[in-house]
């Protein structure tokens, strides 16, 4: 039997490309006493890999030269020698980008293909979905009637960040590139507004829309992005920094909020978070969310993308933000 | 009956000079129905006052080009039409820089000279104080056994900041400049370490002080040294931004902390503040800062310089550091 790999050849400067990926087909060992051997049906491309890629010290360790690479992902259970998990079963874990799986069902979580598509447990009832759900609640502890913006609203997390401050009662902003997304955030999702940052001028289309400031940003890409919401923050404000997109490929140093002071005028707060920390509550947002899914509230999209081998340019599509919803790779 | 008093004339382009300042001596008021006269004593200069002279909006409106200049003072009544005051009263308030100065009462507090001299009340149980408690205790929600970093270590927020988190059971480094002053900070206020920012490179000086990272650090300064400080930040560690005094006299722009992602990494959050959003507590903070000082445990100096037409100069003295303490203009 045999495991097709995507493996990190070395570590990209900029952009990733085709040569810090190695693709290969290897020997799959049977499962060991304690283990199952699952097949990977999906897999979740999220803009955190490009940092899980890089040298030195982060939140998780960087993935090795030569390993494969880490990646969340839904298997189905093949073969098993694990009490607790037979053929057939369908798990949630980090599977990495390979066809096959072999784990101690550590860190994994069953799921049920009858409640809900495969899919969506990479995306709203998935990472992105407990980012959302605990980045907009806890972080930025959003209240009733708050004024919110949203970068990268279109986007996996994003997205749902919007829907869920409208649920609370919000008035929602929400920052993506190019005119479909924007009428998506608007039409389909219900945002009070929607900035088109590929076609406007990011200062004053924040001010025309969110005139007397913004309560909550919610930031996944930093950048000049997070400059302007800081120049347009009220009293007491709170940002959760999720992300940075703009500046991960960055061969420059990282451009630093030179608008932070704002902070100390308005007796804000800039915070950082990692939805793993939330773990132990994890059920109970996936199931406000299932909920608000069920309700019709809460609407997701998944873009998916077939072929194991296609890791390398589907990637890409986050970066220059092609991707229209939850980017997945259909193995 | 002639008053004295320090206008500003045009606003500062970097480092305010001798142009900037007009002074006056105009005819003094009689105290009409409700007001009262008071002679200044004792003028506060602190680092505040370079943004409350920037055109624009902040969280004080600025002081306007003719205005005197906004200051707080101890001041002793001479003359009162209000039923409140009396001669001989002593009181703090913005008194503003000038030898006379006329108030209706409100926003005015009386303070006992027996209890503390009268310089004190513009220090360490003046607005130095209260930034120095509130900032440290609840913006930073400091906690037993942190590892603290103060920046401005020696200066009139700073050197406070440091003993209260020792009074706390933390650890502590200050970050001064000059020997004499790193030598105050370890020998006479009890810190555990302190970097000598004009003799030592910032990176290595607080690796080697703090081998584990830091959990609070009380930013006074911004530039280098905020960044030097998030480089270092251990798990759900607390910024608090008191000011940037590195930056209010730059002609360029901010310098934005490049590392603000280390609040991503680490889960933690840097929250700016001002004082008087705790006015209403005041009383809480000065009833334990006069017990610590009276017990040993929180010491404080004032550098006091005679001389209400010295001002011009004597607040350069905050930017190149020559101030010993919290610095004071005795009128």
């Amino acid at each position: 039997m045999k495991n097709t790999q995507i493996l990190l050849a070395s570590r990209p400067v900029g952009l990733p490309n085709r040569e810090n990926w190695q693709i290969e087909t290897v020997d799959q060992a049977p499962p060991g006493e304690g283990e199952f051997l699952a097949e990977v049906l999906y897999i979740s491309l999220d803009p955190a890999m490009r940092g899980w890629v890089n040298e030195g010290k982060s939140y998780v360790p960087p993935v090795g030269i030569g390993e494969v690479m880490r990646a969340g992902g839904v298997a189905r259970v093949i073969e098993s020698k694990h009490p607790e998990f037979e053929p057939g079963d369908h798990v949630v874990s980090m599977t990495g980008v390979q066809k096959y799986w072999l784990s101690t069902g550590q860190n994994v979580q069953k799921v049920d293909p009858d409640m809900a598509p495969l899919p969506t447990y990479l995306g709203a009832l998935g990472m992105p979905g407990m980012t959302a759900y605990f980045g907009i609640l806890e972080v930025a502890a959003l209240k009733e009637g708050d004024i919110v913006l949203v970068s990268g609203a279109a986007g996996a997390v994003g997205a749902l960040v919007g829907q869920i401050a409208k649920i609370k009662g919000c008035r929602v902003i929400g920052i993506a590139g190019g005119e479909e997304k924007c009428r998506y955030l608007t039409d389909e999702l219900g945002f009070d507004g929607a900035i088109d940052y590929k076609a406007e001028s990011l200062y004053p289309a924040v001010k025309s829309h969110c005139p007397k400031g913004i309560d909550v940003y919610f930031d996944n890409v930093g950048g000049e992005t997070l400059d302007v919401a800081l120049a347009h923050l009220r009293l007491h404000a709170r940002i959760a920094i999720c992300g940075a997109i703009s500046q991960y490929n960055s061969t420059e140093p990282v451009q630093g909020p030179k608008n932070y002071l704002s902070l100390l005028v308005n007796r804000a707060r800039m915070q950082g978070f990692i939805v793993f920390d939330f773990a132990d509550r994890y059920p109970v947002a996936a199931r406000d969310m299932a909920k608000w899914i069920a309700e019709g509230k809460l609407k997701h999209r998944e873009h998916i993308v077939e072929g194991l081998e296609t890791f390398p340019e589907t990637l890409l599509m986050l970066f220059d933000g092609r991707n229209q919803g939850k980017l997945i790779i259909k193995v």
